[in-house]
């Protein structure tokens, strides 16, 4: 099987564009989520070793060490989330034709779509750590890339708000109603407070822009 | 010298989050640009040929054509953009121990960067255009792929406010004023609406998911 992780940029657009099972809005989250933190990674990288920001090398190195987990972990949902897709495409096309294999198929769909709602959740989550890592790498990181942790705040709260998105059109499917407000509960608890802290970001960061 | 439309997702991640002079953040709001229209144009795939859709499929037809020729667009700017800061960082490389070459050395360093503001401009105005495709979509596209529809809104406008920053902070490197001042105006009536386009187009999405 084909790993999208290993596949150019050029083939990954055009099967996104293409009417085809995937990839689709959840793997893109993800890789917005890891184009994000990549941002963050190359902003802590230009300012370690730089004798102006020798106060702060520590703590910036904790940042990219935490940076280049969630930027992996990030990537590998990129290919995830179009497994689970596939699992989910399985289930709807069991038979129906009997009662028994009604009930297996409608079984199979509800499991499927319980583990569709893994990837985006994660997603959600370490998209929410990024937040924090850009929050803190604007006041001290490089001053001379600090366009770059501002849009770097704007892509980690947008895949945010698409992480949701997915969890949400897919809750619509689950018939399990405890499941469904457990989940519901999570990500709204995820999504909380992110227009506030990129806002924060993205102010501090024009900020410096403006008065260089 | 390598083209980073062909080298995969990995590279591209390993190569932004490096020390290296590209891709930056420039590079990135043009992919992500690219994303957001890739998602319009797999809307409108899975929206065309559907019964439920056809007094809305010729004008789907046409928001396929036009997301298309800006996905294309967006993926050369991927590229584009590294290329012209090569040209800056070449410039600011030049020798500069006598008057002569250090006058010719500030002439080549402004010229490349007034180049460098052309790309974070093309974007902008690329994903003003997306949204504005995002927000018909929302209305008339396939109900099921709607949360894709907001996941792209979220992207365009993350990517446009991107491109902003890009060309604030290159525009603090220009000494002709009057060149400044008219960039700045461009940006601005740029990225005037997209919060409220955004808002408009996630609400619908929104409302279209919890009321299916």
């Amino acid at each position: 099987m084909r790993d999208y992780r290993s596949e150019s940029l050029e083939n990954y657009l055009d099967d996104l564009a293409a009417k085809l099972p995937a990839p689709g809005g959840g793997s893109v989250v993800a890789l917005v989520g890891a184009l994000g933190v990549g941002l963050l990674s190359m902003v802590s990288n230009f300012t370690i070793g730089k004798d102006r920001y020798r106060r702060s090398e520590k703590e910036i190195k904790k940042i990219l060490k935490r940076s280049e987990d969630l930027r992996e972990r990030l990537t590998e949902l990129v290919e995830e989330d179009i497994r689970v897709d596939g699992k989910v495409s399985r289930a709807y096309n069991l038979s129906g034709a009997t009662d028994k294999e009604k009930e297996v198929r409608l079984q199979a769909i509800e499991k499927a779509c319980k583990e569709a709602l893994i990837a985006p959740l994660k997603v959600a989550r370490y998209c929410v750590e990024g937040l924090e890592l850009a929050r803190r790498l604007v006041q001290i990181g490089n001053v001379r890339l600090v366009s770059d942790v501002g849009i770097a705040a704007g892509l980690l709260e947008a895949a945010l708000k698409g992480a949701e998105l997915n969890v949400k059109i897919n809750l619509n499917t689950i018939a399990d109603r405890n499941f469904v407000e457990e989940k519901r509960k999570n990500i709204g608890s995820l999504v909380r407070n992110r227009l506030k802290i990129k806002d924060e970001i993205l102010r501090e960061s024009e900020d410096k822009i403006e008065n260089p």
